[in-house]
């Protein structure tokens, strides 16, 4: 794309465009050069919109937990911004989209913008691309932005890296909270929220979540546990204070800056790392083949070939 | 750990001591100088032992087809390495260990070796972890390699990186072979086993998965679909000599030649980009923080903070 295109867009984008920010999203998920630019001539524009990241394992109800918390921020008249990450879609947009369909009269409204991120094959680089994204979406003027994804075994998005508050949903449904468990989710949730709060089992569920967290070593925050039905806008209110209350104690410890310098030093590393090799690769790409021969031969070993190659570099940076 | 202790641990692991294999595998999980050291020593040992690999979904008798397996080449006299890798259990051999506690009478078999990674945590470096255990335990003297793992939606290792041929396994459960294909499994599959024939569906689902691959572009291979009662020992042999046919055409075409060349440079760049970032990080790995603060605080972005950071590397390297 050339500059003078790219400088269109954001003129767009800056205007309001909804379709030049969808086009700067897909800049920006594609990563390299282009990716950079955008990002650097969006940074300026961010503030310290509250970033909301809503987890679990599938089924919980997340998809409904989010539309509700939209529908909630839109009577207030705020701007919403959400990405929906869908590590096990293997189709762009594919589940997701789905879950999407249920949340039509919101796409229609121009205060909220949903972004869907399937992501396979894009390993790693996730929670970076995920977090730029929704710089996008800040710079785009979204108040509020919202992080949805599935947390499934090894979610390979920590969803902790790229939300200021995390909140673990649950349903009552056997099975559930050792999926979280399993998953790592509880010791990442700010909030633990038991959806589908009129099902079998629920006061249950709360009380064993509430005993589980008894026994963990005291800190500045106490996690609440609460209950919704977002299918029927139940208790969302509830959540939302919640949220606030997480915010504002983040706030006054500065627990919260602290948390964002140690996502903007993840993500500077990881910028970092890809840079140098960039670098590294401009000198020797080309001769790992060569060497991946001699590998396989038997006569070096990776180990040997990576030293000799880092000795490459390095000489040839001199 | 001392040199001497490592010279010790490896003498033992020459002289076919398990407890001392135990403990290279654990020192070449753990990574670093250390691990260099082991694999540097074990690389010459190296020969051409098949590697297999057994992904598909849960529940469709992963563990069982593998022991089945196992035992099929104990029969020919064949010394057999196992590698089970759990990438949804966060306990170091929960769920896997679990599975193996019907592989009772194998591990007392001192013809086999198996080894169980739970991989919570480590994410973005588990096919290498997994190539190079399988590494020590060819240099133990095993002589077919099985890598097992559970093929959910984002598999973070995939299989066809560190194996000569893929076997997906499904079950004629419904949903198995469409998980399978949202995950990508299909793909990769060099042979496709349906496991627990003896159930209502076999039948329709092997004709369902041979339409399907009719529908693919012509290759060299063409991808058998079989049957198997893996709990019951049935058509195991016609699975094995499905392996074997694999291998052969892979030899044949140089195929083979091609995969472990592949991976031999899949190995060189990732232990490369860490060793760049190991040289990297000793220059400005503690200036990162202050960046990352000018970075919270608005005044820079990642991205000038990542180029200045490597115009810092470059320059010292000089």
């Amino acid at each position: 794309m050339p500059d003078t295109a790219l400088d269109r867009i954001l003129a767009d984008f800056l205007a309001g465009d909804r379709r030049a920010a969808s086009r700067l999203i897909s800049v920006v998920e594609a990563g390299g050069p282009e990716a950079e630019a955008v990002l650097h001539r969006l940074y300026p524009r961010l503030g310290d919109a509250p970033r909301l990241g809503i987890t679990g394992p599938p089924g919980v109800g997340k998809s409904t937990l989010v539309d509700a918390l939209v529908r909630h921020h839109r009577r207030q008249e705020r701007r919403v911004g959400v990405v929906a990450v869908d590590p096990t879609s293997p189709f762009t947009g594919g589940a997701v989209l789905g879950d999407r369909v249920r949340m039509g009269d919101l796409t229609l409204d121009p205060g909220v913008f949903i972004r869907s991120m399937a992501t396979r094959g894009s390993l790693g680089g996730l929670a970076r691309t995920t977090k730029e994204v929704v710089d996008v979406l800040e710079a785009f003027g979204q108040q509020v932005l919202m992080i949805e994804t599935v947390g499934v075994g090894q979610t390979e998005m920590d969803v902790a890296q790229v939300a200021d508050t995390v909140v673990v949903a649950l349903s009552p449904e056997s099975g559930d909270a050792i999926q979280a468990m399993k998953a790592g989710l509880m010791e990442a949730a700010d909030i633990l929220v038991v959806n589908k709060a009129d099902r079998p089992g629920a006061d249950q569920m709360v009380r064993n979540l509430r005993a589980d967290l008894a026994m963990r070593p005291q800190s500045d925050w106490t996690v609440p546990v609460l209950t919704t039905v977002a299918s029927r806008d139940e208790k969302l209110d509830a959540l939302a204070a919640a949220v606030d209350a997480h915010r504002e104690q983040q706030q006054a410890t500065g627990a919260l800056a602290g948390r964002r310098q140690a996502r903007a030093a993840a993500e500077i590393t990881a910028i970092l790392r890809d840079r140098l090799w960039q670098h590294g690769h401009a000198h020797v790409g080309e001769r790992i083949g060569d060497w991946a021969a001699r590998v396989s031969a038997g006569t070096e070993t990776p180990y040997t070939a990576a030293r000799s190659l880092l000795a490459t570099i390095l000489e040839e940076t001199r």
